[in-house]
């Protein structure tokens, strides 16, 4: 088991400028990952780690999630081959949350619907009106094929 | 109250590809909020929203959170000046995620620290060792002076 600082032992100014990483988990042992492309910076996927995903991630240099629907760990792309390269792990001031950096290999789509990100759809007001908008990123590989559902 | 479509009414189709919002709220009715500066792509921080929020932001223009710590909406900025302007909302794929797209005014800093990004430290393993390095990011303001504190 992989075991980090607990945040509520550091003062503030420790947890906010300090060096010690102590990861503010939630009550399932989980912080938010948002995953973002090396040189580009676009937003590609929300997930979530748990202690062990964060020190898999780092130790394997490909990104590790928590899978909560499987209840298990989950290298990307182990089934899509899309794999995600780490290119650097950033923290928070509060550390609650992580921003994963990637070059994502493959196809090059870190959405399981086959799209390079998974923010394709804008929400847009319109008279009062919420709805959303597709921005036309089209599939770069099909689902189907490669999930086989 | 801002009520939208719940997202259990929606088949996995129309949840993924079609044009009804329906955001997948916690258990706190919240989603996760992963603010980015509009051109350059830089994440500025993580936040969260409700319903109210999420209308807010589209209403007024101003990116608008639900502050968890103070209970209550929090327009970015209204104390500190560093209002975020919102340039796009966007949705991810089961659409329990949001990208909010801003430009940030004031002195450019998302950060309470007085930071442009909440992400200013790296995460790093150096010899099976888990610690945090800064970037270097120098703050744009002093937090002692905006807040008070």
């Amino acid at each position: 088991m992989t075991q980090f600082t607990d945040p509520r032992t550091l003062s503030k100014a420790d947890l906010e400028s300090g060096s010690i990483f102590a990861p503010k988990f939630d009550a399932n042992g989980l912080v938010t990952a948002l995953t973002v492309e090396a040189g580009s910076n676009e937003v590609l996927m929300v997930a979530h780690m748990n202690a062990e995903a964060i020190a898999e991630t780092l130790r394997s240099g490909h990104a590790t999630y928590w899978s909560r629907s499987r209840g298990k760990l989950w290298k990307k792309g182990e089934t899509s081959g899309e794999l995600q390269e780490l290119v650097e792990l950033r923290t928070d001031c509060d550390q609650d949350a992580l921003v994963v950096v990637v070059r994502q290999t493959g196809h090059g789509a870190a959405c399981h619907t086959g799209r390079k990100s998974c923010f394709y759809r804008r929400v847009e007001m319109i008279d009062g009106d919420i709805r959303l908008s597709d921005t036309g990123d089209a599939p770069l590989f099909d689902p189907e094929e490669v999930y086989g559902r």
